[in-house]
């Protein structure tokens, strides 16, 4: 049988949708992409905070076009790869952007507080929405990687293979820490207005500065030394606006680039269920939450990742047999799964094989 | 001989005095904290980023009333005890809130740039003013650790011993992308005004934003989960605003109250101070110039310091027959220098022993 090809960037509607907090909205809609041969297996992928549904992408690269695709380590001829745009997020699904239909304007902060699991749960949905009733294989890394996690404790029959990374089963102390302050600037930025802004004047600012928060924490200060050193370095740009340095000069680009293409308040959402993130919440702990997983898991951390270390990710799966463990050497730190692929790519591979054997 | 004892809490004038830049302050003087006989050897304490000159305090405790005092590791009744306010400062030395003799206001942004260079030239003059031609000992951490290693090139011949805390030769590229964010918080606080704030409306929203930027760089990942953990997530405190967690609650407490003490144009100063930090600036490299110590050196680092890793500083001695090192086992990170005196003071003590035999 010759498999069809194709390319899908459509939205999927699930209807009416209650949340976690006993909330529901009356709409929901999720835009996803989805590449590869017709009933061929399906592979979900989810995405981190500032990710959208474009993982292959089609006129643009996706953002894991080096993972995924015809002839790649997730092999779009054997495999057909959905991804969703997040419930609160901002690239077409439901969200903050979108029209509350109680009053016919944008929600903004309106819009009711999501969570891993609501964002799982809407995917769930979604899928069965479009006649999928089994997964081969989740995977993701970051706010992907909790819902991996989540996926698996929710619905432990639905996939073969969990593939869950840079991620920890809960986010630390550390790991708000650095969302406090993301959140803080955003909503200490005048222009935020309580989430209430003109969208042509959004507090740029306050998410530039979130941005600039995260991207100190996604790679090491080994990597920082290498690409920047103290290169830039001019007395007479003795500034307190100007970047003086070229770290600094990034800095500045990546907030202000982000700005072009992210809206605050979705930010704040997903901040937010990023820091309720942990899979013990409301099952005892951590290590019962597991023992729900009843798929294959290979789960990969980066080495030097600062929010979410190795030992965290490995220590959740210490009693499940059926779990594989490996912690990639890297400069990156978190961004390891976004990079260097030839390094973790295989491993990935060679899991979704051996499901096929069986 | 019976030495008096003495505290003393004062300005001393040094006059005119031109920066490194080649600009001249047409009048400045430092404020100071001197404790101990007089008469005694000197000790020059050197103060970090938003500390000051009370290291022993009087009626309040000093911040580092932990190492220093009568009995101390530094003990107040051997040695007296020297501690400016940097030049820059807001706690008494001339800084942005000095009155510019030139308008009859507050300098504000009109403050020339200082370097560390600076701050120890100033530091020198002072001492010449109240008679004092050599030291002991300068000791410090974090900026007072530039401070101490600058005072080591700068006047190799003026003390004994240096001793460096919880700092490196140069900022890292990882050190400047911190104070980028912190600065970039600032100055795009609309009540920042570039720099010429109204003195009742300062920026404070980014000052506390800055300061909780810092705090998460003082300690280390392990310290913020076993002090905070996730306790206080309650989901009827789902809000962007309000703090949902004990570590965003400490963050928020901690930034707010910095802006009570500190000022945010002096913060800037500082912070391009830290940045501009390269003993090897304009001396070769940082071999070259660490070869310019002429003292003995005990060099502490501490174990986990995010932006000031002990790899870097003990580089820099390597070649330096003179220098110890030594790395201090921690949880805190950054933070050891302000904390668990009994693990680094007896170094000290010993260190500052050794000389009086020679």
């Amino acid at each position: 049988m010759e498999r069809e090809k194709r390319y899908e960037d459509r939205n999927v509607s699930i209807g009416p949708f209650v949340l976690e907090s006993g909330e529901e909205l009356p709409s929901v809609e999720l835009a996803y992409e989805r590449v590869g041969p017709t009933e061929a297996p399906v592979i979900l992928v989810c995405h981190a905070l500032t990710g959208n549904q474009y993982t292959v992408g089609e006129s643009e690269p996706g953002w894991w076009k080096g993972l995924i695709g015809h002839g790649k380590y997730v092999d779009t001829s054997e495999f057909q790869v959905i991804t969703f745009n997040v419930l609160g997020g901002c690239n077409g699904s439901t969200g903050p952007l979108s029209i509350n239909p109680e009053t016919g304007h944008a929600y903004q902060s309106d819009f009711p507080f999501v969570t891993v699991r609501d964002i799982v749960h809407s995917q769930n949905k979604a899928l069965q929405e479009l006649g999928i009733h089994h997964l081969h294989a989740v995977i993701g890394g970051s706010l992907g990687g909790m819902q991996v996690l989540e996926w698996g404790i929710l619905y432990p029959d639905w996939m073969d293979h969990l593939v869950p990374l840079a991620v920890t089963p809960s986010l630390s102390a550390y790991g708000i820490a650095y969302n406090s302050i993301s959140r803080f600037a955003i909503t200490k930025d005048p222009a935020w207005k309580d989430g209430y802004y003109n969208p042509d004047h959004p507090p740029t600012a306050g998410l530039a500065t979130a941005r600039m928060v995260g991207m100190i924490s996604y790679r090491t200060d080994d990597m920082f030394q290498k690409k920047f050193g103290r290169n830039g370095n001019r007395r007479s740009d003795e500034s307190h606006t100007e970047a003086s340095y070229d770290v600094e000069s990034y800095l500045h680009y990546q907030g202000n680039k982000l700005t072009h293409r992210f809206d605050a308040n979705s930010y704040l959402y997903l901040l937010k269920a990023m820091d309720m993130h942990d899979i013990g919440r409301g099952r005892g702990d951590i290590a019962s939450a597991a023992k729900q997983i009843q798929s294959n898991v290979l789960a990969i951390s980066f080495k030097g990742d600062l929010i979410y270390p190795p030992r965290d990710l490995d220590s959740m799966f210490t009693l499940e047999s059926l779990a594989k463990f490996y912690i990639v050497d890297t400069k990156f730190g978190h961004d390891g799964f976004l990079v260097e692929f030839d390094k973790w790519g295989p491993l990935i591979k060679e899991q979704l094989k051996e499901t096929l054997k069986i």
